[in-house]
């Protein structure tokens, strides 16, 4: 890639980070947003549920080894904050400031996912309130550059929605958070009222993987658990791709004509050969799902979108522009970095010698589309 | 397609058909090769596991509607037994004389996958042994041009390796079937006895899905269960890939340099992006399974081969020869019919405009290097 070209074009472009991982440092942060009965068991308890077999196979605990030092240590108490962002002006300054990020979509660190695969709902549903609470108090309210994912309990869907309607109309948030793993898939209509909710309030949908197979989810593919970390980042194209099936084909689209669903960190080769299967089952199937009246490719072209990271690496030069050709153009993509995992996507390293269009529209314009956003710039001039 | 091109050419290229379904026609077929004991419990009980709701949306039960008439009605008594072929002669004439076949492996109706998803280790034994007599007499026996691929119970390696000792020198025993959905992946250590089995005996391994989400084998997917058969058939992919990575990453094929596997009926185009995340990761992470030497593709491209059908059907014409030429070649393919099933491909309509080299891989040398196979021809002139 000419990372020369990348660093010159970007001085004038806009840039969204479309996952960004942050989370609190210590889970007395959480404490002030729960009632004393959940912060006693959170303290206590924690979870209650397994995370961590795949543990992060990279990096310092899964972070950027040069993210830690001595004023920047790894926690170890937690392991799914350990990897992620929990210094609000460290961020401020290495990511926003560091990289020019216009924009940065803070998704957490698998809390509500998490969350969704406990069996106390009402446990479950207030972490994500105290979560989001937290995020609102001491992340989006420093930086006028930060959106917020609402963390929900997506297997409480009453308690998702009031979650929605309590903090949908927030001007920093534009989406909730889904886990992919779950006990059935996210077109089900057990989860219609959750859509519902996210149209009601001009939210979008972001679905990021990282609680297959954990507490209540069933196993992370028909095989049952892989042995190693590499092996479980492997199948990821699975974790969405049954989710992507499952809107389509439960007609979630001609049910919420307007929802957008923006699908993180699992890449997105994998979904030309899906297009072309799915186009095809449909018109020797469609008899049994009548509802799906459109081509099922064009579903998932109007309705849903794919974050960069972690980039493709094709041996052959041709082959992503191919496949990014195939599965609809640049449209369909947008930039994140996952900040600050070891595996992150440099801003200034990826796409380099892609057209200044093609790079526009993947660097800020899908993820503005998708999540409705507005830049700080704009509504400060508003 | 040009059919006419594929037309001619046919009539000097050797045609191997690497899945064709065969079955019994009535429970009672299986009785004389079962203990009394244990005929009686298939009488009464038969599998003793659901099958059948993602049924075959498609033909009549799920065979080629054409095929049924009165004289060839479709048992209602059994699922997997109606939508494949139980009449030797009528397959035969059909699929062989009527499509100039030279070899078709066998593969029969999901026995050993289902049996391999039973409580009761000895009984499922019991039954992949019976299927295997059976079709020793009543398919084998019948013509030259049959290959059987043995039919054993995954989850006792023991009576798996007992049955592929007993039967695994006949000399039209190829390969052992595996099915793709398991309590957990193929390349786990546990099945490295049956695999050992296999090299000793000279047999490959043949994968095919039919038994995610039954019986004890975990939900199809991380999100459990879809809800209609178009999306469990679009999830095949990934109930392939978790093997093919498993396979890899657990070192089986540093273990077993002999091994081959053929992969059937789950289609190929997945595997391009696949190979190529593979390949990264394991740059990034190959210190937890250091026994991976080579570049993870470098395994598949060596040791594991992909069936043709259902073929792929992008829009581009040019992207079925872009795939195939990104995932090593025409010679990591064979051609399969899945024959009689509803949504079977004829090898007089398939890669049709497809150079003869590159055909006479697929129709025939591929399947002939993967199961080791001798065509009738070859063997009546040693």
């Amino acid at each position: 890639m000419n990372n020369e070209v990348g660093m010159r074009s970007r001085k004038k472009m806009t840039l969204v980070d479309t996952d960004v991982h942050h989370t609190f440092k210590s889970k007395s942060d959480l404490f002030p947003y729960l009632s004393k009965f959940n912060a006693e068991r959170f303290a206590e308890w924690g979870f209650g549920i397994q995370v961590g077999y795949y543990a992060f196979n990279g990096g310092r605990a899964g972070r950027r080894a040069d993210l830690v030092d001595e004023k920047n240590p790894t926690p170890g108490e937690f392991v799914f904050s350990g990897a992620s962002a929990y210094d609000v002006e460290d961020t401020r300054k290495r990511l926003l400031d560091g990289n020019g990020v216009d924009l940065a979509l803070l998704t957490g660190s698998g809390i509500g996912p998490l969350a969704s695969a406990m069996t106390d709902l009402d446990y479950a549903s207030a972490l994500c309130r105290a979560f989001n609470d937290f995020s609102l108090e001491h992340w989006i309210s420093k930086d006028p550059r930060f959106r917020l994912a609402l963390h929900i309990n997506s297997q409480d869907p009453a308690g998702a929605v009031a979650e929605i309607d309590r903090l949908g109309s927030h001007p920093a948030v534009c989406a909730i958070m889904l886990g992919c793993g779950a006990p059935r898939p996210f077109g089900h209509r057990f989860y219609h009222p959750i859509y519902e909710a996210c149209v009601r309030n001009g939210l979008a949908v972001a679905m990021h993987f990282g609680a297959e197979g954990v507490g209540t989810n069933p196993p992370p593919s028909a095989a049952g658990f892989s042995s190693y970390y590499i092996e479980n980042r492997l199948m990821r194209p699975s974790f969405y791709s049954v989710n992507v099936v499952s809107f389509v084909f439960e007609g979630v689209f001609e049910k919420f004509p307007s929802l957008k669903i923006g699908m993180l960190e699992g890449g997105f080769a994998w979904l030309a050969p899906l297009l072309w299967r799915m186009d095809l089952d449909w018109k020797g199937l469609r008899r049994q799902t009548p509802w799906v009246k459109k081509r099922p490719s064009q579903y998932v072209k109007e309705h849903i979108r794919f974050a960069t990271q972690p980039m493709e690496e094709p041996e052959d030069p041709n082959a992503l522009k191919q496949i990014i050709d195939w599965i609809g153009g640049p449209r369909m993509l947008m930039f994140s970095s996952d900040y600050p995992h070891w595996d992150w996507d440099d801003p200034k390293m990826i796409l380099g010698d892609f057209p200044e269009e093609f790079r526009r529209r993947i660097f800020s314009e899908t993820a503005i589309d998708t999540f409705g956003l507005t830049l700080p710039s704009m509504s400060e001039a508003a």
